[in-house]
């Protein structure tokens, strides 16, 4: 049986840090605030958001949750997004996707200022993904940063590595594709264009699930070799209705050397690094040292 | 003997295009502007400027190369930028790169306002490269816009094809590594601390070399097939001191199906994408239509 690259192992470390740093913070008269945009009453946006709030307050930040109808007016909802990016007690905005059709087409990520931008969507933020140039300031994408902190927590040495990511997306295959290769990784980025799939992930060191379909990566996915990396960033449900990744748990876990378990491995990393996002553009914004 | 991606098969084509719209925009009281501050006066970065002015001249742009002397404050250089930024009459603006040790740690893509970097460097222009949301107006970095036209040209399907790129440089290996995946290319990003590049680049069907090694990449990386096609984006001098690219030219032209020369190939197309940036910016900022 593999490792299992648990976010446990790292949560309570990362919770003491950053409750220790909001301490700091709050001593000198800032309390890290996060605000989060909820449009509608979409049940898992409901549950994601609670969870982030709970998290904020156990490190000390606060946190409120705007609840907008489902039917609010394009303007009245941008006008919302435009106050909260100027109130100065605002130290993280973001609105929770996905967004009601009527909004979909709206890149919100653009719109919040990009050092209040705990998500790391933000084209600023992104630039800095892409160019490499990460000082302790820099507001990466949650999930891509999860992943990051959990293989460096597992002492995974990334360098020379082979990377096989499954999903292109703006928020985790693309920006982790480029975090790695800023790591000296060698990735390659499949989709679902890609024709030979099993034959580059089962060469690969690492291979991450994120596509969004449930069980899609199984053992035939993987090589003989046994000592590969599975990095599952999935939440789906399977036929029964039980919560399962994008990786078929049970039928691999035994034929690679770690992998992370869902749940209880990169979503909760999602949450810390928002967390982290959090202190960070505290910081960054009133100047405090900690 | 592979065909040859000469960029003068379509050269022409463009220019004619760019001449047209050119007229038409100056017919409505505009003439296309572009200003390229060039400090010091670096051999190459001189010819370069020089072959970029006559270029825009030929389509009935106008172009100013400002010469700044390699000792030149940060300030004043600084001030430079600024100036022309905000001058109504100036469409492109560029800063001709390298810049001397003192100013080289400045990011000038990102000084220069969006609408008016044809170089396409700064952030936002790169965030559209990443989001795949491009479209009439998309300013995109020259050498990757350069290679796409030149694969169009060359009716070269690019849907679910395998590419192997190496070099991993902000300006050629990651813009171009996003712009092929949202064409849904599977791409490798190889570089200098990729392991088992010959074994990437040997299966890929298209290999791009973008690393400033002269002749680097030779019959050892390619495989059996004789169908890859090959792009040389480097500009080099051999032992010899002749002009040579990334390739091996010699060595590889008969094992492969398609190759791009050096010169002849890229270099001329990033000149070509440059007016294009041209264009695209003229008529973004003043609105015309042509």
């Amino acid at each position: 049986m593999a490792t299992l690259l648990k976010a446990a192992t790292i949560s309570q470390a990362i919770v003491d840090d950053l409750k220790s740093k909001c301490e700091s913070i709050r001593e000198k008269g800032v309390t890290p605030t996060l605000k989060v945009i909820l449009v509608g009453e979409h049940a898992p946006s409901v549950i994601y958001t609670r969870n982030k709030k709970k998290f904020m307050e156990r490190i000390g930040a606060k946190c409120e949750i705007i609840n907008i109808p489902d039917n609010v007016s394009e303007e009245a909802f941008l006008k919302q997004i435009k106050n909260l990016s100027e109130d100065k007690n605002v130290n993280g905005l973001f609105v929770q996707l996905p967004l009601p059709k009527h909004l979909d087409h709206i890149d919100v990520g653009q719109l919040i200022p990009p050092d209040k931008d705990v998500d790391g969507f933000h084209a600023q933020n992104l630039y800095q993904v892409m160019a490499g140039d990460l000082g302790q300031n820099a507001l990466l994408p949650c999930t891509p940063k999860g992943i990051l902190t959990l293989l460096e927590n597992a002492k995974v040495d990334l360098n020379g590595k082979t990377v096989a990511i499954i999903g292109r997306s703006l928020i985790v295959g693309k920006p982790l594709s480029l975090l790695l290769t800023n790591k000296n990784c060698t990735v390659t980025l499949c989709h679902s264009r890609t024709k030979n799939i099993k034959e580059i992930t089962s060469k690969a060191d690492i291979v991450v699930a994120a596509i969004g379909k449930a069980k899609f990566v199984d053992a035939s996915f993987l090589g003989e070799r046994r000592d590969q990396i599975i990095i599952d960033v999935g939440i789906n449900h399977d036929s029964g209705g039980k919560l399962c990744g994008d990786v078929d748990f049970e039928n691999v876990k035994d034929i690679c050397s770690a992998i992370t378990p869902v749940p209880g491995g990169v979503g909760p990393m999602t949450i810390n690094s928002l967390g982290q996002n959090l202190i960070t553009a505290t910081i960054r914004q009133s100047g405090i040292t900690v």
